[in-house]
């Protein structure tokens, strides 16, 4: 079997995806969307695509399946609107940043049986897929504490900052996906403390560059978060995860391991420089997942339920910087 | 110069400051007190001293300085008794389970113009030291986020958790110590979970076994620190600092470092057992440094008034866990 | 420019170099040709290429290079027909087993003027293209030693020994070709102790499993090889230079990189299972390079003459546990 | 049972040994000697031991054991004379640097009964130990392969040089004793290259400062010794020993253990500056083992006859450099 699909929006995350397509075996690109011309034509080009419209993608008989990675903004409408079509959908995190938009959606979801899979990449890193099945395996016992570090390697532009719906929404929202995964149980309650240190105009938007929280589930399992917008040594993605028997982590990655010694020391390169390098094989191993799924008709996971709670997450996690307090969920 | 000690109380960590003081060729062990007879002698025999009460090194003419390593509720006692007799004092932490009973006992000891050191090893740890050196350095830039992972092998008895004044000010005061050591700015607001995970004794004693704590300073510098009473693969030491430059870390440390490959894959040892053996040089430096104080009057750190603020810290993250909000100091 | 491909053997390494060639947007497969018909197939439907035999592609005019992937024994003559045909060639090594046999080949390639690249694909592997490029942009000086440790996982069958030339012909080649890759000087003297620890069966065929190298250059550099046919725990690919001025290592590469930590202690698990999946990267590289030294009219590198090197020392290699002494090139 | 000591030598190595003395309370620095004054007194002050002449500790009724560290060629009339005399006797390797004469001295000790341990400190190192450990435990199965690092931090000076008997019989001496403890079987065969390539000085002395030797036993078990006078990162001594059923491997050690992670990458800092900082608890190790086996009277090892296999093997890879061929013992 394989799966057409057509991709919505075709800049940066628009093309990892596309080319996470062209080398899976089971899987075709035969449309390719984006406002901005340029940007399909060379997808097309690269992948020997045609070039539609959203409509008549939705519309088209020979598309199974839509990858949106258009901005945020859109990710609802366009859910309900293939939804509504009958295809499948992978949609880039976040659905919406509004927690009453994201529910209304998932109920047209729920209403039209679509099968919906949300972009949380990181499940499907080999690592970290390799840390949940040390967990599953029984290898640390019972999960008791997480600890979850992730820092970008620079802030991103005052442009970004203003349309990402704040670090934790747009950054923390992964963590908290991550957690869950991790943990095995729901928290219900989040603490966080934040602040400005790497960047000042990011202080101006209203918005942080590094937090800590800490999430606790009914049970007593505890995750701490740490984020930042700043990472001189690259892009440091790091978990660790204690259990009654034992610890499991999975330490950064480096494109290239080697190591050089004089009188300085012993010294490795820096880390990957950000998540398309980081996280190649997570993203196409997410692709392939989603393939997978509707091939055997397995539920999508992560789901848009996962989306909707992780992003309440966020919610909670802001809230309870404003507010000083630990917020209950 | 030679400075001449005097030992109250001879366990567990008094053998270990009874060691330090044997091999540091500026001091000699006079006298050590024991209410336990066996325990004075087995030292006394060992490194060649006195056994004599109490009483009797508060009178002595041929005692410079005392190492106070007896039941946590005589330190605050004997650090007054000590301060008075014109004697240096050397005192394990904590001075006392009470915030009001260290003050009061911190103003006999200002009033007498007496030398206090408290027992925050760590801070002399040379893998810790050098971490604190690098920021000193300016290695890192403006320290911006610390994290401290401090993970006991197994949990104590029963009798030790009723005596211990709960985990925040037996385990995390450490961190606490640490985390001021390291971010150079006090901590202003504390947030902190806690939960039963490891042993249900311990909750029905009223106390917890395994704890997140974020600290944040005024100017917004973060510290997380993750505690457990448990750690199958020995005794979990770690300190993480980053700053605006870069990053430095402490890794574990353990007795012996071999690899063994083979299909089940590559296996290093556990970590040391345990402080008494992860700490050893730490101790050893720990009293050099109270000596190298007395030799040139320079003021001992840290201080009896450190000591008060970790223990603030642990006051402060208790009530956080019981009441539910972030702690302001 | 778009170079389009024959490929000669469809056997493992033929797949990798297909697929390789499948994911270089400046590649195309044009047609596999292979004597077993069903190996020729299954890349034919995986790739939407034609099955042709070897005499088509020869006279093909839609096809500019070829990858000779089948039996040793007749890399020689395919070389010779396709540097005739004016192909571009890419051979895995060895060209042949014979020195003799491979200068004659050589002699055509040089006449014919025929680009010819062999296919030592360590050279394009990151981490060790890495090391090169620290020697060369002269992070440790000059270099002076070099060590290398190839271990495979296990023992090839017996009917593999018997075609495979002899250890140091079919395995040690490879640390040949890297030890000139580094040394930057050709080695001059050759010293090997050779002996059977892992199958009898090898001894039989009179072969050895476990080797050690020595090389010498003119100015005194010196390199070290070991090599076994056995590592339970992977596939062990290292290498160490030192300098004058420091030391640059490459360590082992592992799928997934996770660690876990329990009263046995740290385990990380073992190394990739072998070459398919540790080089899949060096692989791909290999064939850019082939692809962009054909559209760049760059010599091609490693050389039929580096094939050749790599071969005369294997030889002397030979020589040396046979006669017990160094042999001089 | 206090063993009562003489040390006859008061240089560098002589300070290591006193201070492991001092400190192990089965032992008493009963007297000193030193053709160098001050140097007898500097060790006298500290220690509080006597200084005597050589004659007078030979005699003397109050001492149980010797400690030789004084010039090498007078290690074996040393060794006679205190062997005649009764006296146990630990001595730095090596016994001397003519294969005949340590023979001659052998003879002596046998005749007389001494006891006899030979200064291969390394054999103490708890990471080295715990790889012999790993292998007579199992492990890894029967040992098959060998390697073993050893590069100096610098070269030494010239007048070391001349009296060091060279490279192989100062340095790599170490290397062939630890490969006889770790292989479990006796080489009989040697082959080495050697080069200068770190001071053209040493050359001129006629001895290398680069060497790489293969050991090979009769039952085909091969070791590899890398040793080089240069070492920029500092001293650098590792083993990794290959089994039929998997590997250990001891790695360097540092003094102190962080990283400093930046742009430039993750930087630990230099290995131990040289052996008596790397060797430490080695040599208070080797000294605790001398005293158990007087208290025991378990037969001492390293013996002397560890030290004259060591020396022959030295003298074999001399030869075998020389002459350029394989040297059978």
């Amino acid at each position: 079997m394989t799966v057409r699909f057509g991709l919505l929006g075709a800049g940066r995350i628009g093309k990892v995806h596309a080319k996470a397509i062209g080398s899976n075996p089971q899987a075709k690109l035969v449309a390719v969307a984006d406002a901005f011309e340029q940007a399909a034509k060379d997808l097309s080009v690269a992948y020997g695509c045609e070039i539609r419209t959203i409509e008549e993608i939705e519309s088209a008989g020979d598309i199974d399946a839509v990858i949106i990675c258009t901005p945020t903004d859109t990710h609802a409408d366009l859910i309900e609107r293939f939804a509504r079509a009958g295809k499948a959908i992978f949609c880039e995190k976040p659905i919406d940043l509004d927690v009453k938009r994201v529910e209304e959606c998932l109920a047209v979801v729920r209403q039209t049986k679509a099968t919906l899979m949300v972009g949380f990449n990181r499940r499907f890193d080999p690592h970290f897929a390799a840390v949940r099945k040390a967990i599953d395996d029984g290898a640390i016992g019972d999960v008791e504490m997480v600890t979850i570090t992730s820092r970008d390697p620079g802030a991103p532009p005052a442009e970004y900052i203003t349309r990402s719906g704040g670090i934790f929404r747009d950054m923390t929202i992964h963590d908290f996906d991550m957690a869950r995964f991790l943990l095995g149980e729901e928290p219900v309650a989040v603490t966080a403390h934040a602040s400005v240190l790497v960047d000042k105009k990011i202080g101006e938007l209203g918005d942080y560059d590094s937090v800590s929280v800490i999430l606790s589930t009914a049970s007593g399992k505890q995750c701490v978060i740490s984020n930042s917008r700043r990472a001189t040594y690259g892009y440091d993605q790091r978990i660790e995860v204690h259990g009654s028997k034992g610890m499991v982590a999975a330490e950064n990655q480096r494109a290239v391991s080697i190591e050089i010694a004089n009188g300085d020391g012993y010294t490795r390169p820096p880390l990957h420089d950000f998540f398309m390098t980081r996280y190649t094989e997570a993203y196409a191993n997410e692709i392939s997942a989603f393939i997978e799924g509707i091939a055997t008709g397995k539920k999508a996971a992560p789901s848009g339920e996962d989306g909707l709670v992780a992003l309440a997450l966020a919610e909670a996690a802001l809230r309870s910087v404003k507010e000083g307090k630990t917020i209950t969920i």
